[in-house]
């Protein structure tokens, strides 16, 4: 299985912090040692960095943990390989462009047998997680021919959503830089910042930081996490079949797919 | 103006001393301070790196040249903007997934006025470059339901690149991994490096590389600069509207478009 990791913030916020929690599951106190990725939303743009190596001995993710980039939205994921060999087009998270919008996606589980209807979107390397990705814009793009409203890509998206957990396990995030779509299928965790902020000290490093003293009053910043990566702090479980989504550190729409 | 980088070889080499030469001219020994980025092919998978600082100056470029990424095709360029706002989404290469593929796109000029058909790949950010690279994409996908070969798709990207110098400067650098397509409006030079290998010291930095003790007898690796790179070797230059075809490092097909 991989981990994931996702931030929505109101401000620039870095995830230097949570990152190099995230990086220690890499090969060091976790099994991921099936590479690692990250990406940033800048503005429109997406920044998106990715090694085959396991992220706890990774020259580019010591360039993270050590140069906070500043980002409204942030979808990162470690691998551990069971569907697809170790190699960098299999290595989250995915990126297309969809109407002229960078979308980027991250897949926890692995659904069998999965082989969804081809379409203008086409997986490059072989895992199961690129193909639902590009399940989910073909299925988009199929339905609208131009963005549609939030509501109206949420529908389709759920019902993908409830497609995939009939074929195994699907957690994931996915984002277009203005917001960011989470789906719990089994396990996603989630935690929000705000004032008054106060100290967290990671669980798979001896690190910790003051929140109070790097913001504002008005920061809202929430944090998602296959498992939670502070042990100081109130993480949320997500139950299963829970979606949300998140703009500007904010969950502004929530629902639970029912059991098939 | 901005300056392009392109390498094919015919095994995964480094580009480390020509990317050292390059960034030099980012803010330092040239005028190029609007960012800069580079992409490497790594088997099907596509790693870029990008910064909206100038490349004299950035963390992430200075990553870039003491750890050397070996791939087979590479496409680099550092932008002075004249059309467009200095940010991530406006910086190249460009990438979209063509036919589970993933093309990059580097451009070199200014096309006045350029308002392509709309079609499926729609820019990100506001530059010229993004749209051109977006319109050779669809004219590519109306015209083929699925990919074609090598001389077909040329057709298509010649007749493109034909209308592009209508309007303006077009040299662009275009892969998908596979081959790598050049075309030359007014400035583009290359060199193909293979057996015996010497010395070269680059123009832009106190730098030398005797590429005789990198490589073994078989490799070959032609390089793309729109200005040579260094003082000590012979590079040719492309005369206008002439573009070549690379693959493995070789010129594999080559023709000039007719003045209108």
């Amino acid at each position: 299985m991989c981990e994931l990791l996702g931030m929505s913030a109101n401000v620039p916020t870095d995830i230097v912090f949570s990152f190099t929690g995230l990086m220690q599951r890499g090969g060091k106190t976790g099994p991921h040692r099936d590479g690692w990725g990250v990406g940033f939303y800048v503005g429109k743009g997406l920044q998106i960095f990715q090694d085959s190596a396991p992220s706890s001995d990774s020259e580019i993710a010591r360039l993270i943990q050590g140069y906070p980039i500043k980002s409204t939205n942030v979808i990162a994921h470690i691998r551990q390989a069971n569907v697809g060999e170790v190699n960098l087009a299999n290595t989250h998270p995915f990126t297309r462009e969809v109407w002229g919008k960078r979308w980027c996606f991250a897949h926890n589980g692995q659904l069998k047998d999965f082989s969804p209807e081809p379409g203008f979107y086409q997986a490059v390397g072989n895992t199961d997680s690129e193909r639902a990705f590009c399940d989910m814009l073909n299925r988009l793009r199929q339905q609208f021919t131009q963005e549609p409203s939030v509501q109206q890509m949420l529908e389709v998206l759920l019902a993908a959503c409830a497609d995939y957990v009939a074929l195994g396990v699907f957690n994931c995030l996915l984002s277009n830089g203005e917001w960011l779509f989470s789906f719990c299928s089994t396990k996603l965790a989630y935690i929000t910042r705000r004032a008054p902020f106060g100290p967290a000290t990671l669980k798979d490093a001896d690190v910790s930081v003051d929140f109070a003293s790097q913001t504002t009053a008005n920061d809202v910043v929430s944090v998602f996490a296959t498992d939670p990566l502070t042990h100081n702090e109130q993480w949320h479980m997500y139950a299963p079949l829970e979606w949300r989504l998140w703009q500007a550190g904010e969950c502004v729409a929530e629902g639970q797919l029912s059991n098939a």
